[in-house]
């Protein structure tokens, strides 16, 4: 873009969180463009995807994946154009998508990197609605909360990437939709744009109350994505039978150890038991298999638009790590994007 | 039995436990035996099945069903002869099973009576075995479970009435069974007669310490019926897609009040989805279309002694009270049956 030699900038993890990530955990580096190895790709980041499950990444704790070591450019999936290959199949002016991390310039092999269509949809979707986010609300909902028409959903992070689009699929299949976000101004989005039968604010006072009268009839499935306050206010809701895909728990990420008591588990079991509820975790890596159905699925409904999206971009690498604070925080208004380099494509 | 002409004995709900049930919120009461209605018939009853449930029956807290009434008779599972009949296909000197209650004659829809025949098993195991605890251990494997051979499972309760059956079908599909029981004694019955992998004692220190030893390749399978430090103790060795049925969690059903903190519930709900375990409420009524399934595959276990059962007595109604107080602490040694009268076909 100019002619000085181009910089791979990089955000890395420089120290472990104590509860809520603060901006020193981050070191920003400049650093030499990576060189293509044999079946690699060298990529120019043009979309970083910021995501909750990114948190969980930055503990030294044993969790589905290992954590990102520090000193280690930070994970993450991006959207970008090839700028040399080495790898068979792709040429510089293709668009991929790949786990390229928090930096502007990365190279993976090709069977990691998977190609993007920037006419069938906007670059920046395949991180979004067509992309993890939206994988993962569809296959949950396939698997684990299997809403059927006339049931009550109801939906945390309701302007996220995630419950966005599974709260309007389960409104396509039929359900009453309720979903919760924070603020007037993503609860107006969420009811007139995306078309919940009703999104409450979690600022407000008395969320237990509320929620029980927006779910006349209890509620048949909770898509978990925020723990909290808001679990414990819809488990006395559900009813018989009630499904709890457990996708996230962005409430309970910054805890740096457990709330004080009691120990509310025996409660939670007692409900388990009595109701017969499944209460399953669900991580979308899982279900690669449903990928093509996912995208045979949703891609129509989002052209057509009648699934609508969001995304709220984030201008600049070094902004990166106070939009995942944010995110964390509740801050962001839909998917958030940071856009490292521009898109041509737009 | 005497010339005396009969009395119908009960044990009523005196008074709502606090914590652990005590004999004095029970009621003994001798009265008239009933008069069966049209389409009832009229049941002496031979043996009254004790199990830990009834202890949230007691409870005036919603639960599955509704509680038993202050001074109603104590609700429970029996297998009695049909003393005098208005039901059609049901006569004098047939066996039956039926929710009587804990009452020494009782009237029921014919309907709501189901023959037993003592040809094909001991009465009483149509209790037990045989029965609804087995049916129980039967389809939550079944549908929740679904141990795979080479998979670890852990029973809690091991040596009772549901934890036996399900530790003895998960050998039968070839899992590693590690039994939990309390003391020496069942830990030696739950090896050396129920073929259990290894049986550890709950009484001796360092419960979590020995189960991590004997289970070196984690958990794929909690049977839950016993909650408490046993739940605690197996959630760190849960594998990924572990299944976990509830059943039942009888070190929580006494609890008066929540436990001390920290709340864990967070420690629960991370281990659930980044180990994507499914934890999911269990009810046998809800699988009442397995029944014809069980009784063909594990009636002919039990009648070739592939399947063993233990079955622990107590005689007379007037001792029910004492007995379910014990269970409750663990007491019994086997499925609990209280013998009301003598079963003329033993």
């Amino acid at each position: 873009m100019s002619d000085a030699p181009p910089v791979n900038r990089r955000v890395l993890l420089a120290r472990r969180p104590k509860g809520a990530p603060v901006p020193e955990d981050f070191a920003l580096e400049d650093g030499p463009v990576p060189e293509p190895r044999d079946g690699e790709a060298l990529v120019r980041t043009l979309w970083l995807s910021l995501d909750p499950y990114m948190r969980g990444r930055m503990n030294d704790a044993p969790s589905y994946t290992p954590p990102v070591a520090l000193g280690d450019v930070m994970e993450g999936e991006c959207v970008g154009r090839v700028e040399a290959s080495r790898a068979a199949g792709l040429s510089p002016g293709d668009y991929v998508r790949g786990r390229g991390g928090w930096q502007s310039w990365f190279a993976l092999p090709g069977d990691k990197l998977v190609r993007v269509d920037p006419q069938e949809a906007p670059l920046s979707t395949s991180l979004g609605v067509l992309g993890m986010p939206g994988h993962t609300a569809y296959a949950a909902l396939q698997t684990i909360a299997r809403p059927v028409a006339g049931e009550t959903v109801v939906v945390g992070s309701a302007s996220g990437a995630v419950g966005a689009v599974a709260g309007q699929l389960a409104k396509l299949a039929g359900c009453r939709v309720v979903g919760v976000a924070g603020g007037a101004e993503k609860c107006r989005h969420v009811e007139a744009e995306l078309g919940f039968d009703a999104c409450l604010d979690r600022h407000q006072p008395d969320l237990a109350g509320r929620l029980r009268e927006a779910c006349a009839e209890g509620v048949d499935v909770y898509v978990e994505l925020v723990g909290g306050d808001l679990f414990w206010a819809v488990l006395p809701l559900l009813n018989l039978h009630a499904r709890i895909p457990v996708i996230g728990g962005i409430a309970w990420y910054n805890l740096d150890r457990l709330p004080e008591g009691p120990d509310r588990t025996p409660q939670l079991m007692r409900a388990v038991l009595t109701r017969r509820l499944r209460v399953e975790g669900f991580l979308v890596p899982d279900h690669a298999d449903l990928a093509p159905e996912f995208i045979r699925t949703v891609a129509p409904l989002v052209r057509s638009g009648r699934l609508r999206f969001r995304e709220d971009v984030v201008e600049g690498l070094e902004n990166a790590p106070t939009a995942l604070i944010g995110m964390l925080e509740g801050r962001n208004f839909g998917k958030l994007l940071v856009q490292v380099s521009p898109d041509p494509t737009r």
